[in-house]
């Protein structure tokens, strides 16, 4: 697939990346799996040299006869303009499950990475968990958008929920891991994820009764 | 199906309880569905107005002709004995996630309750947890056993859970609630329930990845 790109692509190059994307994914939805140099260079009208040497910084390689394969292009594309950032996180509430997930082993196989973490309280403000220094919620915004971060981890109380999530979409989030009860009401391409706690427990209560009328 | 019962039952019917379930998880095992008081009785060398008396004490109520529901009974049996405890729980670690858990709003419809608190660490043991004096890791046996509890949470080191568990089955635990990474050996006929919190972020991380290539 896409091999990580050592060397910083031209300014320029980025700059096209963005066409390059809207493109492929019309490609995609008419049902296409291969796209060739060429064919990109028309639909853009660039000169066919130069769409190869976009291509070659993207770190995808052309099969002859049949060309680039779309969703590679894709997935190479958005990990060049970091739009494909599904590891870094912004976490908000810093209770006992804020840092216990901030603290939990078992990330280290999906790249987690708190980047910027938020609170209400004027007495966890400006301390530190785990090195990061926690921001007030004034600073969310800003946090999400500098960082380029996509993904949310809410451990705030249930009635806060709702409202820090609409601000969060509205900087860019796209994906919310929610540990409050409730549902979020938010936009369809917002991917939501909800953990309970609560679920590990019913169904090892319920197991245990099954287990009692054997 | 069962009402409970507002009155103790006497001594001598909660001593023949245990015999009656052996009798009827028996029948079940046979394919059985009901069961006549008669049948216990003669079964059981008791006479079967004593029989009829401890019926009444569980609170099912036979029907005519069929006699009484034995999922019903094993589940009242084990409701008067005790055995039936899925909601009382011991707490094994309280660390950040140990401490989240235990003030969990979640819970409430679950019936979730922690009756002892235990942890390794002398500057934790002897302090209070929600009310209750975590204990040292000595304490567990007596614990488990003197509470009835079937139920343990673990959020201890992933080092130790194996250890801690082995201890847990054998004071009388029949399932176990694991948030450490890997997998319990334990009797087949222990309940495990392994929540990995790392779970929702993978499946998030993945969800928005796809997203990406739509």
């Amino acid at each position: 697939m896409t091999s990580k790109i050592q060397n910083p692509i031209p300014l320029p190059a980025i700059r096209r990346l963005p066409a390059y994307l809207r493109l492929l994914k019309a490609y995609k939805i008419e049902g296409e799996t291969w796209v060739s140099a060429t064919s990109l260079a028309q639909e853009l009208r660039y000169k066919p040299i130069q769409v190869r040497k976009d291509m070659a910084w993207t770190g995808v390689e052309g099969k002859p006869k049949v060309g680039f394969n779309i969703d590679d292009l894709i997935l190479a594309i958005n990990y060049q303009l970091g739009w494909d950032n599904t590891t870094d996180a912004v976490l908000i509430g810093v209770g006992n499950l804020g840092r216990a997930l901030d603290g939990y082993k078992g990330f280290g196989n999906y790249g987690l990475k708190t980047l910027s973490v938020h609170d209400t309280d004027p007495q966890k403000i400006g301390t530190k968990l785990d090195g990061l220094i926690i921001k007030p919620m004034d600073a969310l915004e800003d946090s999400v958008k500098r960082f380029g971060i996509h993904i949310a981890i809410l451990t705030t109380p249930t009635e806060y929920v709702q409202e820090i999530a609409e601000r969060l979409v509205t900087a860019g989030i796209t994906g919310i891991w929610n540990f409050a009860p409730g549902k979020l009401k938010l936009p369809a391409d917002i991917v939501i994820q909800r953990t309970d706690l609560a679920t590990g427990f019913a169904e090892l209560s319920s197991k245990l009764k099954n287990q009692i009328i054997k």
